[in-house]
């Protein structure tokens, strides 16, 4: 089975702990909806191609540990996107959440989503428990407060933040937490693998205040242009389109140098210039942003 | 140490996991508002009740679920409260946490209590991890969906929802995941204590439908009537004041039925009766009621 396919599998599984008859229907359904269909799924993908790097032994638990973390990326689009946020109508080119089925469900949804990438997470630790405080303790750190996804959503609320402090914890931190899982889910060391997923985490959002200049939006699926909009904290209306694909350049290879040694680390190394073609495409976004 | 003491101690340490320096300093304060003062603290005691009821041979581990439950119901008070849902202003007699600190703040200080709940209960197992996947599962199962407090609130989304399915999910859950994990935590079999939790919580939401009819707003420290205002289903609206209190009275003899045989069951009862007289006082509820 490839990696996609894996995933995706592995999130069916995890919904249909959260269904079954009895439960409100718009729930279910807003569930569903903020899952599937996915965006790259990059941080799952990242979490299991660590584990794999590093052997791979506990495959159900790499895929409880990927598919938490997508669970909780999920959440916080659902919340990122309400009224009170960013007030998105649309998000990979459907309308949000809460545009199909009300602010109320959204809120609920992101919350539902949350507790269940917990209860994916102990469901595939259930026959190997030993690794699960850990594992529980990485991903909780990485979303929450004080430095999680949760603080760097939270900084937006603050008069003064560091654009750095703020990149880390919106972003850097869950793909920090996809390394470390993904190493400690298949018994490696998970702080070798921290800057690998900070450096990756700090450039993919780079690459968003890139896009989100750079791009139209009938390309990112979003409304463009909500950085300025929303005046937040955006590394491209700081440093400028070129300056900022530069800065992009450099935390990649940052990145690319933090991997730890290992038999996994040439796939690893592809992955990283696959996204960054990706995130920031030569025809579309790096040529024109330079020739200008 | 008394049971309240030692409860207030675990959610202090608890808390303590989601600060330190480096965070944003609204999120930190959102997030002790949420949690202190508390309430009556009526969840995490009947966990450590039931906990201790079996013997309480893990009190870490038992601390660690009687605070989950709590900032899991701390959280669900915050979204609760936001403006989309009871937009409430007051709770506990101070200011919600979004009149408070804002509603963006507000949804993400809920966010991060449900993250800590779990970090929390991990952390409370990193010892003795065998529990772990079935305490997490309990908690998760009945707080996310088809069947748990989010659901109870998403039902309220619903054009139509019975009182019972609604009360069951809205409170009865997170009281029947605090007798269950009570027990699982001091190795005791959890389904055995499901249905005292059950009716118990269903007592309780009973007892809130009735004091938010009967009593005055400066007693509540919230709102009075906004179940009605709300067009909320309530067992004093339908039911009228002494049919919802004779319901109440029958819920609770069920629950008390319901308490295995155990050394500690005397005890649970007591505490049963003391929840009694505090939810639905003779005389500024009952008496008055039945006189009506």
């Amino acid at each position: 089975m490839d990696t996609l396919t894996r995933i995706e599998q592995a999130l069916q599984n995890a919904l249909a702990l959260a269904e079954g008859t009895g439960g409100p229907p718009k729930l279910a359904a807003a569930l569903r909806h903020a899952v599937f269909p996915g965006g790259a799924r990059i941080r799952p993908q990242l979490c299991l191609a660590v584990a794999k790097a590093c052997g791979d032994p506990d495959p159900e638990l790499a895929d409880g540990a990927a598919v938490a973390i997508e669970l909780l990326h999920c959440a916080s689009l659902v919340h990122d996107d309400l009224p009170c946020f960013d007030d998105a109508t649309t998000r990979r080119g459907r309308p949000t959440v809460h545009t199909a089925y009300g602010e109320r469900i959204a809120v609920l949804a992101g919350d539902g989503l949350i507790v269940l990438a917990f209860q994916a997470l102990a469901h595939a630790g259930r026959h190997s428990p030993a690794r699960l405080p850990g594992l529980l303790s990485i991903v909780a750190q990485r979303v929450g407060a004080p430095t999680g996804i949760v603080a760097g959503q939270a900084w937006e609320c603050e008069p003064y933040v560091g654009l750095a402090a703020y990149h880390r914890a919106k972003t850097g931190s869950l793909f920090s937490a996809c390394t470390e899982a993904g190493a400690l889910a298949a018994g490696a060391n998970p702080e070798r693998w921290q800057s690998f997923g900070l450096f990756l985490g700090e450039a993919y959002q780079v690459a968003d205040d890139i896009r989100d200049v750079a791009l139209a939006t009938e390309m990112l699926g979003k409304p463009a242009g909500q950085d300025i909009a929303l005046c937040r904290p955006s590394c491209a209306t700081e440093m400028g389109l070129a300056g900022a694909i530069a800065h992009f350049d450099a935390l990649l290879a940052r990145a690319v140098g933090a991997i730890p040694p290992c038999k996994g680390a040439p796939a690893l190394r592809a992955l990283v210039r696959a996204e960054s073609e990706r995130l920031v495409p030569e025809a579309t976004v790096r040529a024109p942003a330079l020739a200008a």
